[in-house]
């Protein structure tokens, strides 16, 4: 391992990150909010400091391991720096709250320990939000656009944070992509927030929302919710966006290209839909009885299979209190989660292609062994490397969900509860069923129990490799 | 697909169920059962003539893809025969209802549709517990003992109805494997026999139990199951003989073998093993407080972890009742199940430990691409077909746990309800938790998702692809 190289873009993260704080620092100060400036600044001072120092380290070009390692540290650290402001304003118990909530703001998972967030200050809060908004397309590709680095190396890292079975460049210089993708990501921010403002949110709730909703994050700004606003119009706004931002953004990309043809040919794009639609109309024939008008039966199924699919979160219904049946299509889509490339998290709609077609390709074999069984996706065939590393992936999903689940139970709590808890953390939704429901929080979770589960919203957010791989022995040896 | 071989072999596999069921036919007569004997009759003489006429039909070898097929068939066949003289006992509502009870029988799942089995004449009582023995090593291996068939043909039947991710011969001929299999299998049931009736139970019951046992099925024969003896030492001798029903039978070959080092150094085994002790002691641990004493303590996490990771589901105690950590445990150990090769179903150990070490080589792939990363159990390299299978198995496990988890919601009925039954009978253990608790039986369900239950009991017996083979187009066509 390049530990210098390591050392040196860690302090790039810093850095930036320290930076960015500055804006929630400028918020407070115009609400008047002092003490939450001084939590700011006690924050970013010696964070700017360590970054100067961390940078001043040069090394050798990075290699693919590497990528690895500084995407999991990364991710860390800017939690653990993240987490400090938040902590200072005593609106948590332990600072391990505050870190649960500060990492399920950049993994954009939106699960809180906070039963009333609106105790927060304005910056503070925009702030928790806005972390939705960077982590929703990446850390480290963020960083990537802002300060140079060699092509190889960025490669490398967008490899490793980008969600999804396999991931490419749009144009050959890997800057140029994370510009565009942000550029992309940036405009489709500003429209949501403009929407909003028309639809009559105010402007700084419409900020904090439209970051939520563009990183597929969650985190509400009051206990009330987007029920505040009790607006079906807002509602309706917010779960096509939801849905907009947990599309690949290569294909937003096709669009400005002009390619709309590739863009409706894609497999993964049309399951995508596929699934909203039979999700929707499902849940709405098995909600009309209990909601009772066809207009709000459709509005709430809409939106909560958007914000559940999409690995958003925000809940406008207790889908607790519905029949049995749409909270399990819900739990369902908790797991398939949105497509690759894009905000959401969760098992991506990509894999489960992969794997389905694996699956039927295995059957083939076994009927005909002499024949080869290529597994195509989009066309074109997934290489033996890409379908291996989805199988594994699943396996250690799988292992991972079982460990999470019995260690949850020394808890206390039940069934229900922890699966569902454990999903939605590693799928980076928010909430669950049961003590965790739409209309609960995590605080019912003891310490190590938030522990437990703010790694799990780390390895979910960057697909477990990374996560791994810190803790791998070889990594550090050689 | 050579139909005419497939008709043969179905045929032989009639005819076999068809004298078997005599032995039944002969207890009721005994115990003066007539309307038993006159049902037992009714099916036994027409499946006779259908047997002649299918054993008729002469056709050329087996193909794998025939091998898959008849084992698919097989197994709906002797279940859709067997339960026509359980149906007409009248016990059961309807022959969907029936054919659960049997099915269950036959994978060695245990659920029933009954509250209390004391209703059942001691002839078909005989018939539902032997179902487990027949069941438990295989319908096709029991088949090829009794009757002649080409060695190649019988090894495709062999590798497609013996559980786990590979399967060997133990000798070069597969008939004289199966007739060791089976005489081990024999011998160790006859032992359990032996013991249970020095232990004081009635011999008919030593019978019942000891299939129940063998099989790893899980039947009881009144609704106090094995709580009627009131015996500790029957509960610690059911135990162990469920434990050694659970290990791979090839190594109790290789102990007549004298191959003693051999099977020491087993990895399954030993990992067999250690999950056991460790379930029992963190149980023992969890319940010690609601017990109260270290014996009873002890006993009851050891028959319990042994019932449920050996997949037979026989229940002394109402693990419903006891703390949630001692439940998610038992949920765990569900899904895991025993080892391949054993009479046991679930995933299988094997089965985790090379997805384990696939997880692991995928690790060591990403920080050294160019290197070789063999996975290795018991110190020879999986091949990559066998790698490929066990995680296109993982796959297809997730995929059809959440289809069925979905389709039972329809039910109503809660979701712990909902997803232990799926892997109660998926991996062919019994009961699960919350309304199919050890203490509550299926016919909370009804009838489609008894169906569908049924259905995911033999998928879950053959390990999913002959029944997918089975509605595979080019299975037919060609």
């Amino acid at each position: 391992m390049n530990k210098r190289t390591v050392i040196n873009n860690i302090g790039k993260i810093i850095l930036v990150e320290a930076i960015l704080m500055l804006i929630p620092t400028i918020i407070s100060l115009c609400y008047g909010e002092f003490d939450d400036v001084f939590n700011f600044l006690v924050t970013i001072i010696p964070s700017l400091l360590v970054a100067l120092l961390c940078t001043r380290a040069k090394g050798s070009p990075l290699t693919p391991r590497d990528g690895y390692v500084i995407v999991g540290l990364a991710w860390i650290v800017i939690s653990l720096i993240g987490a400090v402001p938040m902590f200072l304003t005593g609106a948590f118990d332990t600072y391990i709250s505050a870190l649960f909530e500060m990492v399920s703001g950049f993994t954009t998972t939106g699960a809180s320990v906070m039963s009333e967030p609106g105790v927060l200050g304005h910056g503070t809060q925009f702030f928790r939000c806005f972390s939705h908004w960077i982590g929703g397309m990446g850390v480290l590709v963020f960083v990537l656009m802002l300060l140079p680095m060699e092509n190889d190396s960025s490669m490398h890292l967008i490899k490793a944070e980008v969600p999804g079975p396999t991931s490419g460049k749009l144009v050959p210089r890997m800057r140029q992509t994370s510009r565009i993708l942000y550029g992309i990501y940036g405009a489709l921010t500003l429209i949501l927030v403009i929407v909003l403002i028309i639809l009559g949110m105010p402007v700084y709730d419409s900020f904090c929302y439209a970051f939520g909703t563009a990183g597929t994050g969650g985190f509400g700004i009051c206990s009330q919710g987007l029920g505040l606003y009790n607006s079906p119009a807002i509602e309706i706004a917010i779960s096509i966006g939801m849905l907009a931002f947990g599309i690949n953004f290569n294909l937003y990309y096709f669009l400005l290209l002009g390619k709309v043809k590739d863009v409706f040919k894609n497999e993964e794009l049309r399951v995508y839909f596929g699934i909203v639609v039979v999700a929707i109309v499902s849940i709405s024939i098995n909600i009309f009885s209990v909601i009772g008008n066809f207009a709000d039966t459709f509005r709430l199924s809409l939106f909560q299979v958007s914000s559940i699919m999409t690995t958003t979160g925000f809940a406008t219904a207790d889908f607790n209190m519905w029949p049995n049946f749409s909270q399990h299509v819900l739990v369902i889509l908790m797991i398939i989660g949105a497509c690759a490339g894009s905000t959401a998290g969760g098992f991506k709609i990509s894999r489960v292609i992969i794997l389905w077609k694996s699956f039927i390709a295995e059957i083939k074999r076994i009927i005909n062994p002499k024949r080869m069984m290529p597994v195509r996706v989009n066309g074109s065939v997934i290489d033996y490397k890409a379908l291996q590393a989805a199988k594994v992936y699943c396996a250690a999903y799988l292992i991972i969900m079982c460990l999470s689940v019995l260690l949850l139970s020394l808890n206390g709590l039940d069934f229900t509860t922890n699966v569902t808890a454990t999903i939605a953390c590693f799928n980076n939704i928010g909430p669950g069923l049961g003590l965790v429901g739409p209309m609960a929080n995590y605080s019912v979770y003891s310490m190590p129990a938030q522990f437990l589960l703010t790694i799990l919203m780390l390895a979910g957010r960057l697909e477990i490799f990374p996560m791994f791989l810190l803790f791998a022995k070889s990594a550090h040896d050689r």
